[in-house]
């Protein structure tokens, strides 16, 4: 969903911001186009100019911040060493995106209760999905091969990695007093890596 | 939030599966107190008899479904030996709830949405979090002391465990066919016991 436009557009920018407020204010189904023109200082005109709909500008947000997290695995990837390495410093990742989008995940969850209800978003939402399920499961298999693991099944393996993930994060928004969340992640790192070590 | 009433109210169990119909199909914002009493087949002085606002029927709705929950996990503890027994035995459990919620989850990731957005809400969420935390927490405890798990702090662990068991849950909504859940949920029972073992 690339804009058209050959210099940085502002106004799709100011959209964008206006639309993140609005959401993590108001949630998905309250949140108006027109109030989020109004907040962004633009015309309905300019609105449909940029984004199709208000799914479309939904997608966007979520499709930036998917982006920014695989530029952060992607890099983390060149430089750890044995897989259980990998495995440390992904839990730092996640808690460094988790601390900068402490404001905004609850569109994201937003999102994924509108997927939910949503065939054409759900398959939308599948691919991202499947995308960090390949990466965590390649990155066991390569543990198993390099002989840092023990021979747990990729697959299933990269679903209970990013349940717990997801989990935690859940559980974050829900009860943000509930429970010290470094000291979780760091429980959950120990646990997942005693319970994929070799006998 | 028990009605009144003495005699089980066939009125209030038809609003309850309207409503539980009607959030699920449109989700909680767009199902209208209106819709739900036409589908139940009562006036809207009849829903206000029963429940004081929308938000308390949903309430209501996920309070039945936790007390459920609640209950088989009590008969769960009469029953299992050792901690790490009563962990495999809480797996099946949740297996089960989930294959017989699944048209129902739906519901709850909605109403976690609006918890998120409200703070009155976000507090009653938090009492039956907090009671599942407990639990768990417990039981990692009287683990630690009976031997049978390595000496795990017992909060995070709590948190570790919900998370993989809420992580699950929304990756097997989002994704029903991106996985043998059966399977992710065994290998994450396996890390989980082979994480929390002793030396």
């Amino acid at each position: 969903m690339p804009s058209s436009q050959r210099q940085p557009d502002q106004t799709r920018a100011r959209i964008l911001a206006a639309a993140q407020a609005a959401f993590a204010e108001q949630g998905y189904d309250r949140a108006s186009v027109a109030a989020i023109c109004r907040a962004a200082g633009v015309t309905k005109g300019g609105f449909y100019h940029h984004f199709e709909s208000k799914q479309a500008l939904f997608w966007e947000l979520l499709s930036q911040w998917l982006d920014g997290l695989d530029g952060r695995l992607s890099l983390l990837e060149q430089g750890a060493e044995s897989v259980p390495d990998q495995l440390v410093a992904m839990t730092g990742v996640v808690g460094h995106v988790l601390a900068a989008a402490a404001g905004q995940l609850p569109i994201y969850i937003e999102y994924l209760t509108q997927a939910l209800r949503d065939p054409e978003l759900q398959a939308a939402t599948g691919a991202p999905y499947a995308r960090y399920h390949q990466r965590i499961a390649a990155l066991i298999r390569r543990g198993v091969e390099e002989g840092s693991l023990r021979p747990a099944p990729p697959e299933a393996t990269a679903s209970v990695v990013l349940g717990l993930v997801m989990g935690l994060l859940v559980q974050a928004l829900l009860a943000p007093e509930a429970a010290d969340w470094q000291q979780a992640a760091a429980e959950a790192l120990r646990i997942l890596l005693k319970g994929l070590a070799k006998e």
